[in-house]
């Protein structure tokens, strides 16, 4: 494949272009009105070069050759509130109405590695998503579903070692092998340390127990995704789309380099991490991201890291429609805004999808806009066509002029980040983080001086509109009894146990040659809690603070 | 341009092919997995050929060089209700809320000429569309809005003449001259005899009326668009967008002959034609077909009648979302099809747009869902990037394959209009009006066994949710405050003028050499009703009754 490296000036200076009245891309790249053949001649597009058939290097036209044909996306709509029960309840409710995999959102004290009696997790306890923190909790969230057969996403980061352990765990006491388990963990920390800033200690102790994560993992659960490389978050705090394509990659080569230096072969583990990309508002920008990311995953890959086995060389990935684009004003338009989201992400080729409720700007989803939500996957999926032809959009001479636009802009932060060092030293260094930030700025002076329209927000304003609607509430009582219920099992459990146990695991971290995960595993078994062991991460590791670059 | 015929065997026998489990477009054309340049090399395409710059012939990359970055669509809202009054403060709200032309609905009376007092008008005034009887009702339906600056669209047929002559008397009455007026009255009535049946006089009765609107319009009115030919209805009753594109390019033909025929010069009277479809759920499908559409207009203009004002050559349209797809069951998953359909009709190429509100299959649409349809244009236009570049989609193997594959359809059915001796002798015995009955029959037969999708309707049903939306209702007083009016007026007016009027308007129809029009403005200058004047054309050309085909 050729290069695809052409400046493209409006990329890294975007506040100089928001003056110019030439139309751009949401990420700044300029837009000629009309695209022809003589586009792509001019670049030396070739097809064979370029694009490829589907299911083949460089992988442009997708990841494989009958792509929806043969299996559609799957609609993964990501849930979680309230107690175990209560998103237990919410997941049979998702599976019977024709969901097909399961995604769970944690609440802030999961997140963040603390049980539910500890001071900062007063008034948080399953408010933003469910609240697990031990292994009981986990029994409860997957009562009753099947766990080698519903194949599981879990948005957890930083303690996303004790999720997983706490998930084999409920799996081998229900006699099912960690090697039949199908599921994504995101445990996305560069990603974190960048845009979402949900951490523990500092990165580079994160970056040990992800690496020991992907050896235990590519040794013993084949059909699990180690690490979901998200662009999401990144997006989501302000990145363009080409900022977003070409942190998640640099973080890409990241977690690959991470688990070379776990001494894996490339091709043990390539295969199973996987991808999430956000999908915002310009429909065609959001279809390129996702073709130019395959063609760039599979070209560092192949030519970078050296992989020989094709499915090292295939991106993968979960998409979401934009949370950031939905708008508390006039909320029924966020309907439209999904919708069109949802399908350039499947024009572009995703392998999943979560289509966000209208109503998630003012709490989590009630059952009607989460069911509204998903059905808006299935009319795309059924009604409109579109998943009877490959890649449709291909050879538009609009669409590959974009989707190498984008290559080449994004090609220009890698070569950034790989003279800095690598991406664990330029996030370091905050480099993605000013990036980002410089962009969110743009984009918001873009919003405030009506160069960029909001429709309801800052252009057909409709003051007279009652923009009531319902919402789902959490109630206090949850966290009481989360509270109750972790008392209950410290008394409950073999404390001599539960201690032992504990000491192996701090063992493991001190010592860097050591794999982390059985230990935490075997914990999760004694009944030891979430905070307790993201307490010996703080205790061994410290605890990071945010320098506030910027 | 070369020819594109090949045969489309899914075409003419779309029963056979339901059996066959090769995916097809929702009119039946079989599509193959992944579509490549050899699928254009093979069908000896070339860019010159068959698309050609933006702006040029055969304009299937639209009729405008710049398209939507020079001039965005007209995002028409098609609206009337209840009195005059009523629906002027409809068009008032809908000119503040950010819409760009007029688009009136008709009550049922109305659209089949007769006054609000007549028997058969009983329950129906005001109901689904705005009551006009009479010069009175047209001057408080535009009180207010200044006719020199608006466009407005009338959606009228069989009593079209009437309605013309009471704008004109309207715009006469203010001092604003006839040359001056924009806008387009629908005046399809192949298209009534063909799907939408709603009819005065015998077909070619109409055509005649038809004739010398034309031939007027040409000579006084040089912005009007004197016909709108109508693909919708033929939709909307069931045929597939092939037959839709056929049979409403075989109407044009029908009308550019009838024009010539009254002794116009084909490059005197095509560029003021224009064009009306519909945009249903397939995707693709509907994006091929506003492409196809124009390639084959321009052929048929320059060709076929030899026109050679590139403004005859230029197929300009209207489109309106499906309202056919709009369901009773989860209204709320009527703002996603619309939405889809909407993109669709831009990506096409659409000149001007109507978007329908969720809950229209329910009643007219309240303020609230009206409002939100328009929202879905004004996403389109100002957040999703889409109208920056011209017919993005060009180049593409799929879309282009896919229009050449229309096209070919097509151009099959006109070319069995024309063995048949033209479109008003092939109306006339019944043959689109039995492949549309033949096609909807397939249709509801694919839907009831399950093989075609409707979300929420044959899948994904969910008997719990309640359906409730808030509805518009239109009071019974308005009819009687309609009748009082009508009555009023014929006792407040010159009886004597008015009957001298109506004689005019009775020679003229009776004489084939003279044309209707004049006489007909003046007849409403005068207070007669559109009652008394459909009237005289049941009492001169006789009162045509359905065969019922089939």
């Amino acid at each position: 494949m050729s290069p695809i490296k052409k400046p493209n000036p409006g990329v890294t200076d975007p506040v100089s272009q928001a003056i110019d009245d030439q139309p751009t891309t949401q990420s700044g790249l300029p837009l000629k009105t009309v695209y022809g053949p003589q586009d792509l001649a001019e670049s030396g597009w070739t097809y064979e070069d370029r694009l490829g058939e589907p299911g083949t290097y460089p992988f442009t036209r997708g990841p494989h050759a009958t792509m929806y044909r043969g299996k559609l996306w799957t609609m993964r709509m990501f849930a979680g509130f309230g107690t175990p029960e209560d998103t237990n309840r919410r997941f049979n409710f998702l599976l019977e109405h024709g969901q097909t995999g399961l995604s769970t959102a944690f609440d802030m004290p999961t997140l963040m590695g603390y049980d539910p009696d500890h001071p900062r997790s007063l008034g948080e306890v399953g408010r933003e998503g469910v609240a697990v923190a031990s292994l009981d909790d986990m029994e409860r969230l997957f009562d009753g579903i099947p766990l080698d057969q519903v194949s599981t996403s879990m948005t957890i980061n930083a303690p996303a070692a004790v999720l997983l352990a706490l998930y084999i765990a409920v799996a081998e006491k229900r006699g099912v092998a960690p090697e039949m388990l199908r599921g994504t963990l995101q445990n996305d920390m560069l990603k974190e340390f960048i845009a979402q800033k949900e951490w523990i200690s500092p990165l580079r102790a994160h970056m040990r127990i992800i690496r020991d994560m992907l050896v235990y993992c590519t040794e013993k659960m084949p059909l699990w995704n180690t690490v979901s490389i998200s662009g999401y978050h990144i997006r989501e705090a302000g990145a363009t789309a080409v900022q977003e394509l070409a942190f998640t990659l640099a973080d890409g080569i990241g977690y690959v380099d991470l688990g070379i230096a776990g001494g894996l072969d490339v091709d043990s583990f390539a295969p199973r991490l996987s991808f999430f990309f956000d999908v915002h508002n310009d429909f065609f920008e959001e279809i390129a991201k996702f073709r130019a990311a395959r063609r760039m995953w599979a070209k560092i890959m192949r030519e970078r890291f050296g992989a020989r086995d094709s499915r090292s060389w295939k991106l993968r990935t979960h998409a979401q429609t934009a949370g950031v684009s939905l708008m508390a004003q006039q909320p029924l338009n966020n309907v439209v805004r999904t919708s069109m989201q949802a399908l350039a992400a499947v024009l572009g080729g995703t392998q999943s999808l979560h289509t966000n409720s209208y109503d998630e700007t003012y709490a989590l989803p009630t059952e009607d806009a989460a069911t509204l939500a998903l059905r808006t996957q299935q009319i795309i999926a059924e009604e409109s066509g579109v998943a009877n032809v490959v890649d449709p959009l291909a050879g538009s001479y609009f669409i590959e002029s974009l989707t190498d636009q984008m290559e080449s802009a994004a090609w220009q932060y890698i070569d950034k980040i790989d003279a800095m060092g690598g991406i664990v030293k330029a996030t370091e260094e905050g480099f993605p983080q000013r990036e980002i930030a410089r962009s969110a700025y743009e984009f918001q002076r873009q919003v405030d001086s009506g160069k960029r329209t909001v429709v309801g927000v800052n252009k057909y304003v409709d003051d007279s509109q009652d923009d009531a609607i319902p919402t789902l509430k959490i109630e206090l009582e949850i966290e009481k009894a989360q509270i109750g219920r972790i008392a209950e099992l410290r008394e409950r459990r073999d404390a001599a146990g539960a201690e032992r146990a504990l000491s192996a695991v701090r063992d493991a971290l001190r010592d860097d040659s050591k794999n982390v995960m059985r230990p935490i595993v075997d914990a999760v078994h004694a009944h030891v809690t979430l905070g307790e062991i993201c307490d010996l991460f703080r205790a061994e590791f410290g605890e990071h603070r945010d320098p506030a670059y910027l």
